[in-house]
This record gives structure tokens, C-alpha cells and sequence, in this order.
């Protein structure tokens, strides 16, 4: 950590500061410029809460030089974290391809829609049954019965399932039906919801806030981490910014960043970041050619009967005609996409 | 609701939009122009979910004309809702001033605090005892200790109360001690908690999101509003942009903006939104001077020894200064704000 | 155009509005709902301002349908837009690879990168000799020697040249001596150059401002095409957000957004939209796969001693390699990139 | 400035960087911590180009520590600057109100507003002869037959007038007619310009591009400043979010950061900020509450007729009600307000 001090110190605002590091059990190196003084602090910068020292009189700037975080960088733990959920494998070269529709809505629908998902090689089942929606008036998700549907759905198409949890009353319940918590969006900086789901031992695909830094993500990430439950997995899925002609702004770049800072895999969601099912495809195709370790795709077979996001949702053979061009660029990328196992469609 | 076809529309593609409103017991008028065709939809637009329209094949787009929320809106209750907590009236021309420290930190710090809010002319009394902390590691509140000290502190100074609520399973510990509950703006979408507040009977302050439209906040304050708890103040406390020499940017037109769509009242906190307490005395002043019914600013004794947002903490002496500023500024601008009853100090 | 009238509207407001519709020439169709008035507008929309109808009273929104932007559209204009220089063909399936330092900085090192560049499969050659820096002390750029330069290194490389023009007073000069105009992001809305190269016949690059939306980008297209260039590369280079481990946020999918709303063709800089050599090959990779029409990408032989932007540059191997990736995903895509003629090396 | 390298450098790698700072004839201090290198840097940090040291391999942050304006800066120059135009002080206590029509349109409209807003106490005129508008199908103003229309109606009135300049190429001809130049948001980084206004001795209104930070604002300024021209007035005027309730998100905080950071008068633009005649009293009061040094408003005596965005201005009875708040405002905060000299209305 370095401190900068304002212009022109006196001795005593000096003297001040670095008996307050002393005191945290630090030691300061004293650096006195032309035009600025600068002390550097050695020691374990963990216990260190950066802001206190801001609020010293006379300390103009505290640049922290470590991460905040511990557990999720690659500094920590240098191989890519590899996840796996019935035998599909996600991260570290292995490719989830996730999809289904954004809210389940009866038995009948999703079973059709997870046959056209499962025959396009999509191999974790997706489907909402608790709906974080804008509007108390919205379709708010089937809950328990969706949760019900949702695994036998993945039951009957072999496939390993995910579904949203939003309130850390719902854990136990959740985790009785699904293989995968996503923890979504407007979540991921609930931190009992994080604690909660970090006391389990079911991976969590994390959901980056719509004004969520990577760093703020990986942190979130931390959370579930410190609680013992090391399956995280990250994703990507749109920032809000001014530009008005997609839901959100995709940050692809988040991808190649935070497999930099982390070993976490981090998948990418254009529907929602896109909000539009025109422009899925070619942001999917992006995701993958940017590293993403998957890609989380809502599929629904009549979307304009849709109680949920229908708008975004690609028709099964749109999603089927996405996935022969995923695959190709897999394989020019070097990645695999794992087969659920279990019955075949 | 206004339907725009894309160009050149068959009339099967008309013939299947038309149906499909008329499914939805809605009544479509069909206006055909040179360059698009647009379709009025006139009826019960509240039970219309916007998206599905949105999915059907040659639909470009989908304006919505009416608002998405309703008992918040002052279309629905055209006075000003003022809320009354203990002999102090929010709202409707009256100030909240709203002081404390970030985190109650122990008894002795708050009473000190505390007594020297209440003599600079504070009216309620803030410290958080569930911390929503960036980091697991940062220290994360005192829990039900802090409650209590909270309480003690609001008892003997005669000041209501207020703390942040944070996990819906605490909602009934908290609101044994508390006056008012805060919602963060971490928290402004978990739509669990705001049901479970909603279902309370005590005033709720909730805090815009970080990413949140002043509609969006108006769509999570609807949300504890047709839970049946009418007493709502939303608060301002920055938006996150680009600018980085503030910690968010304030955005104070949200308080105009508010009360021109709603009949709630709104606070602002000049701490949060700036992070920099050079900032906030001019922050909090534009804050009345733009209309807003209260302010909500963070005071500790010992900002370099706090344990929590230590560097935007006020001293309490610079903190009675800028109540100076502010009860003349609400005097030019004929507010009032109420002195809470209890033992003076 | 579509005018929503403020709830409960008096018959004068409504006659109002109606007469000043008229008086543009355009005809109103009036459809009363139970909860508002809306008034549709037929004609050409174009001569219409919006605004003005927004300023009288009663009005509360005018919803425009069509785009604000002709030329630039593909309903005037549906083929992509082909554009060739010197034998290079960008658009409509062919591939821009961009390539050079991000300044000029003398003859010897120009030449050095420009071979290596074209060896490895670049086919225009970029180099700044007029920069815009954020302070005015940092390296102007050589100016007319500079642009000398460029023309010498292009000429014995047989590359097509791309240079930044950033005064109107400059575009006759900088026209002597490049095969294309750059306007960059600052000059976007700079509407004096934007005349000033439409009235030239040399193709222009204009890249994306950092806080305009693709839709803002088209109308500053337009403003080139409406004097007579129809020549006009878009290029997206990132936008301005809160997220800081990037220089600005790579939006993707401003690329298939302004495929779908306009005929011309659009390139991706990864390394202005980055500033993180690290990152530029994944970003790049995914530029091609989300479907742009080339690559810009600087390229510096010894980046920490590069005048300008040395640290987003990378080496010429690394181009090398990436060039690679990116024609296998070319071929992949079934996307050709042109080898530009003359003297190979 | 302070130079981190990445974890673990080798010492080739320390000496690398080392030789390096040494070579540009500044003094490095090492300090080898437990978990990272860092390299002090002290000497002239102004010839220092922060970037090429980036771009050393085993380089991970540079941290500049001095602000990179100078002239700007409150360090060079301690005193708030006071710039006075025929009589009007801006500035050190001293507010300018500058009102009048966003475009001139013709002489008989801009002498009633002229004689509205000098009778209601602004002390300086406005009016855009050269209009920047977003469609090539636009208004663009009325050119130098508007500048002459201005010059009379300052003249008639006895106000100072303000006019926009956007090409360098019209500077000779503007400054022949007016008192103060405008560059606007979208040229606050065209260089170009700032350069020849800086050349003028005609005091300069620069306001905040729509995608910059307060620094950038004042790296602008600078530019001005180091051609010689010492009288720069900062304006506030909204920045580009997601927010779409108004039209920029108006970030008061800019007041008093720049006033911290700079001696340059900073003042708010309330009208292009909020684009909403609604919110612009309350955005006016709370700029002059928030410590800024003038405000800026248009208005317009028929604004559903005006040529330019005509619905954010205020009528000439709406802005004479503003002042009379602006004027107690602008008394309690110890603040003057010149009346223009002149012919009396």
C-alpha cells in the first residue's frame, strides 16, 4: 500500500501517519520528493482496511497495490479451476453450453424445449422457477412446482440442471432439485445469499451486477469462496451503459480480464445482455472466440407466448443452427464441449 | 400501448399481431402510413406484459405509454405522502435530517455521536449494525448488538431510529428495535426482502441502486407498496458512471424528477455519493436547494479510527456547521424541519 | 411520429396540438384512450422536428418511428456497402486488417513495422502523424513530415494508408498523401471536419465516440454522405463506463447493431478499446466472430520506448500470430481478407 | 510516481526498469515488500510519460502522483480567478447569469428575449449563430448574419454576448462580434480548436464533453491556458448515463471538485443537462447552492417554435421568477451577482 500525502506535510501530519501504520502493525518507508511525500507500507496489507488511513488529515490518496481478493485470484490458486456436474466438465478448455427457457412454465413446454436443447448439444438444462421481475405485477415464476418440472425434465434428458436462487430462505429448498445455484444479476452483492450458497456444495454460476466492475464480481465471488464452496463459476452478462439499442452493454472483455486476475471459469450470456435474439448468435460466437469458457442461451419454443423474457429467447432450430457454428469455433479454439450423459434424445 | 410494425408488413403478419392483442382482451386500432404500420392498443394495459408483444415475428418495437407503476405514482395519489415517525414529519415540506455513523461501533462512540447530532438539529439517528461490506473481510456490523445500542442511543436522546436491513430473515429482529428500516442500494432488487418489508408496518427508506433508473426505484418502491406498507422515502446517493474523482455520481435531477412521477418523498445522501467529505457541506446544500425532503449524512467522532466508510464521515462540529447552512436554506425555500421530541440534550 | 398527450388533456390542448401539425403539413390521427390521448402523425417525417412538438404544452412524449438517419440506412440502401482501395475491398464479406504504430516516429521504425505488419498478412498500413493527447504536453505527432513518411512506407510496401485528420484545415494537406481518412472518436461530432471530408472522394474511417450510441454514430455517417462521400468505414473502439480494468468498454455488439441498420461497413479496435496488449488477441478473435469487417490494431516494434500509446501496442510477433487465429476464423466465417498488391516482402 | 511490477520479477527484470527511468534522467527508489516490488520515481514528472513505462515487460501499474494539468491547477495558481467582461466579474464570489435563445433565428425574436432576460437580472447574452446538431438535416444556425444579430442585441442592451465557435477556421470571425467564446461538449477534445481560442485574448466558456471526467475538463483548459490565454471559464453541463428520465445526468459534484482542484470559475448549465423546463429551477438553485459561479439557461419566448431544442427552454416569465430565487440564493451564499452596464431596460 501507498500512501501520498498532500502537498507541503508538516513534520507533526508526517509524524501522525506513521504512527497510525505502526500502530496497525505495519511499517511504513518514508519517501520525501520535491513535490509530493509518499510512504510505502510493508506488511500484511490484508488486515489493512484501506479507508481508515484515508480519513488521516493530511493524506491526500492510499493506491492499495494487492487484490482484495485472495481465494479467487490466480496468484492464489495458478490452474484454471475446473467444475464438474455429472460428468459435464466447465472450464480449463471444457465448453458449458447452457440453455432452456428463462422461466419454467409447465411441464409440457419444457420438456419440449429441453429435447430441442438436449438434440442441439446443449449440456446443462436451464429454467426459472423463483423470477427476479422489475414489476411486482410480472409473472413471478412457478416456484416449487417449477423446481419439481425442472428436474424432471434434466431427469428424463440426462441432463444437469440450474435454476435461480434470490433469497437465502430458498437454499435448502433449491438445492433438493437442482445441480447448479445461479445466483443472478440483481444478486450478486446479497451477501447472506452469497454466504448461504457458500455454505453448500453445489457450484454457483455467479451472475455479474449490471454495475459490477470484474474486480466487484470477483469479490462477490469471494464471498461464496471464504464459506468453503470452491465451484464458481463466473458470468458475464451485459453492464448498463448509455447506448440504448441493446438491454445491456456486453462486456466481452470482462472475459480475457478476469481469466487474467482468476482461475474461476467465466461463461458469457447474450440473451440477456443483448435482450435480442437477433443479435445472439453473432455474440455468442463472439464469447467463445473471446475465451469464454460456455455460453448461457435462453431457448424457448414459442416466444411470443413467453411469460418471461420471451423476446430474447432463440426458437430451438435457431439455437440448433447456433450450435454447429459453437462447435466449429470450439474446436478451431482447442475447447471441448462435454455430452451429458444419460438418456439420448 | 403503441405497436410499430417493421417496413412492409404482409397481411398475414398484421392479420396474426391484430389476433394475438385481441387474445389478450385488448382492443387494437390499425393505422397504416407511407414508411411503417403502427397499432394502438387501448384496454387494460396494466395486464399486457410488454415482452411477448415485443416477440412476435414483425414487431419492431413496443412503446409502452402508461407507467409500470401505479400506487406509487402520483397519477394514482396526487399529495405529497408524508411520513410521521415519532413526531417527525418527512415529506410534504418537511425535512428529514438524518445523521449517525456508517457502523454502530460500540456504545460509548454512538452516544457521543449521537448527542452531537441531536444539538446540531438531526432528527433521526443512523448506524448500521448489518454492514453490506464489498469484502469478507471488512468488518461486517455488531448484529443484534448493535440493534440494541441503537435503540439505547435513540432512547436517550430522543431521536427515532434508523438501520439497514439487509437479509430477509432478519426483517423481525430489526424491526423490534428500529423506527425505520433502511434498504440498501445493494439491496434495491432483492425483491424478497422488499415483499417482507412491505408486509411490515414501519416506513421503509429505500435506496436507489447503484444502475437504477428513477423508474426502476419507483418500481422496487411499488413493490413494497402492494405489500400494503404505504410509507415509502426513496433516497438518491449516486449513480455509477465514469467519473472517478467522486466514489458515485449524485444525481440530483432524480429528486425533481421523482416528485414530479410520484407522491413519496425523497432524501438524498451527499456521503454515499460522493465518498469525500470536502464535498459534502456543498452536496447536501444543493440537495434542499433542489427540493429534496430530507438528508442523510454520515457523522462519526473519529473518522480515522472508524470501522467502516471512515473517510466521508462529517466531524460532528463540521456537521453543525452545514446544519446552520441547511436550516437557512430550508427556510428560504419554506420547509421546515421538526425537532425530535424527547430529552434534550 | 407518435404524441402522447398528458393525462386528461382540455379540448383547447388537443385543438392546439392538432393545428400545429397541421401547419407542418402533416396529418394527425387522433385516438382517445381511457387513460391517454395519443395523436399519430403521417407524412414526411423528415422535415418534421421532433422537439419543437415537444415544447407545447400538454405534450408529454414524442415517440419518433422512423430512424433519424437516410443514406446511411439499409432500407435506402441494402446491399452492404463494398468499398475498395488500391485492390483492398472492405465490406460485404471482405476483411479490413489494419495494422501500424499509433504515431509516427521517424522513417527507420515506420519502415521496420510496416514490413513486419504486411508480412504478416496485414493490408493497410496506419500510422498517426497528427495526434490528439489529452494534455498539451504530451508528443503533437511530425506533422507533414510524418505524413511523408507514411506515404514512403506504404509505397515500399505496396500497402493502401490510413492517417488521422483531425483540423478541416488539414484535410486538403493529409488528402495529398493518404489512401484513407481516420476521424477519431474525440472528432466524432466534429461537424465542420465531417463536412470538410464529405466533400472529398477518399474513403473515411470514423470511429465511434466514447459516450455516442451506434445510432449517434449513423447520423455523424450521414453528415459525410449527405456531401457527397459515400465511402464511410465505421469503426467501434469502445465506450466510455465505470468498469476500469480496461481503457474504455469494447461493445461488441455495436457490430451486428449497425449491420442491421445500416449497409456500411463497420471494423473493431481492440487495442484502443482495451489499452491491454494482453487482451487484444482475445478481443480480436471475437471482433471477427461477432461479424465486423475488419481489424484495427497497433503495432509497435519496441512499445516502451513508442511517443505515444506504447503500452496497448503489440510486437510484430505477436500480430504475426494472431493473424493466424484470425484467418482461420476468417475462412471459418466464410469472411476472405484481400493481400494487398505491390511490392511483397 | 510510483512504478508496481508484476509478482516474483526477476532481477534482469528490476534492472530492466531501473536502467530505464534512469535513462530519462529521473531517480528511482526501490522498496522490495513481501508481495511486491515498487519503484519510486522522483525528479521532474512532467517530462515523464507515464505510458512507455507501462509498456516495460514486469511492469504491472504505474500510479502517476502529480495532477498532469499545471496551469490549471489551484497548486500553481492558489487565488480563485476572477474574469471580467465589459463590467461583469465571474468568478471569486461574483455570478454570471448568461441567458438567452439556444439558436438565433432573427432579430426581432433575439431583442425580446434580450429585453426578457436583461429585465430579469442576467448580466450576460446567448445566442448560437453556429449550431453543433446531431442530424446533417437540422438547423444549423443562421452563421455570421446571426453574430451580427447578437452584437446588436448586447449592444442595445448593454450585455456582453457569448456565441459558440466549432471551427477553428471561424475563431477570427467570431471573436470580431463577441465578448465570449463557447466550445462546446462534443469539441472539448478537439485540440485544434482550443489551441487557436487559446491564441485569442477573449475569454473562453469550455464546457464538459459528455463523456469526461473533471480531469479531462481541466486537461482541456490547460490547453487553452498554455497558448496564452489565462481566462477560462469551466461549465457543468451533463454527463452521459444510463439514466433516460433526462437528458444528461447533470453531475454537480463537478462544482466543487473543480474548485478544489482548479482557480478556474466553474459554472452549471441546468438546460442542456436536464433538457426538461420542469426540472431546470430546481437544478438552477441547487448549482448555485452547491458553490458554482454562474449559471447558464436558455430561454425562449415562444419555444414550441424555436429551431433549437425549444423544449428545454424556459419562457422569459418562468426565468425572471428563477432569478428572484437565484438572487436570495445567490445572498445567503455571500455570493454578488453584476448587473450589466449599459442601456436599462
Amino acid at each position: 500500500m501507498i500512501i501520498v500525502l498532500k502537498p507541503h506535510p508538516t513534520p507533526d501530519v508526517v509524524q501522525h501517519v506513521l504512527e497510525r501504520i505502526e500502530a496497525l502493525g505495519l511499517t511504513p518507508h518514508l519517501s520525501q520528493g520535491v513535490a509530493r511525500t509518499i510512504i510505502g507500507v510493508i506488511g500484511d496489507e490484508e488486515k489493512l482496511q484501506v479507508q481508515p488511513l484515508q480519513a488521516i488529515p493530511g493524506v491526500e490518496q492510499v493506491v492499495p497495490i494487492l487484490k482484495p481478493f485472495k481465494l479467487a485470484s490466480r496468484e492464489f490458486h495458478a490452474e484454471d479451476t475446473v467444475i464438474e456436474v455429472k460428468g459435464v466438465r466447465i472450464g480449463g478448455g471444457h465448453l458449458a453450453m447452457i440453455a432452456g427457457p428463462c422461466a419454467i412454465e409447465s411441464e409440457a413446454i419444457l420438456m419440449e424445449i429441453a429435447a430441442g436443447v438436449k438434440a442441439a448439444g446443449a449440456n446443462i438444462l436451464r429454467g426459472g422457477a423463483f423470477k427476479p421481475r422489475t414489476s411486482p405485477y410480472s409473472f413471478q415464476g412457478l416456484g416449487e412446482e417449477g423446481l419439481r418440472i425442472l428436474r424432471a425434465a434434466g431427469d428424463t434428458y440426462g441432463m444437469p440442471v440450474i435454476t435461480e436462487v434470490m433469497d437465502p430462505r430458498q437454499v435448502d429448498l433449491v438445492e433438493r432439485y437442482t445441480d447448479l445455484f445461479q445466483v443472478g444479476a440483481r444478486n450478486m452483492q446479497n451477501f447472506d445469499l452469497l454466504k448461504e450458497v457458500g455454505r453448500t456444495r453445489t457450484p454457483v454460476l455467479l451472475k455479474r451486477g449490471m454495475s459490477a466492475t470484474v474486480k466487484d464480481l470477483l469479490m462477490s465471488a469471494e464471498y461464496i469462496l471464504a464459506e468453503g464452496n470452491r465451484e464458481v463459476i463466473l458470468c458475464e452478462r451485459g453492464i448498463r451503459t448509455f447506448e440504448d439499442s441493446t438491454r445491456n452493454t456486453m462486456d466481452l472483455s470482462a472475459v480475457p480480464v478476469a481469466q487474467g486476475l482468476s482461475h474461476l471459469p467465466i461463461i458469457a450470456d447474450p440473451s440477456h445482455a443483448t435482450g435480442k435474439p437477433d443479435l445472439i448468435p453473432a455474440m455468442a460466437r463472439a464469447a467463445v472466440a473471446a475465451g469464454s469458457d460456455g455460453v448461457h442461451i435462453e431457448v424457448h419454443s414459442c416466444p411470443e407466448k413467453a411469460l418471461s423474457d420471451g423476446p430474447q429467447a432463440l426458437l430451438p432450430e435457431q439455437y440448433a443452427r447456433l450450435m454447429e457454428d459453437l462447435r466449429q469455433l470450439a474446436e478451431l479454439m482447442g475447447k471441448s464441449i462435454d455430452v451429458c450423459e444419460g438418456v439420448s434424445v
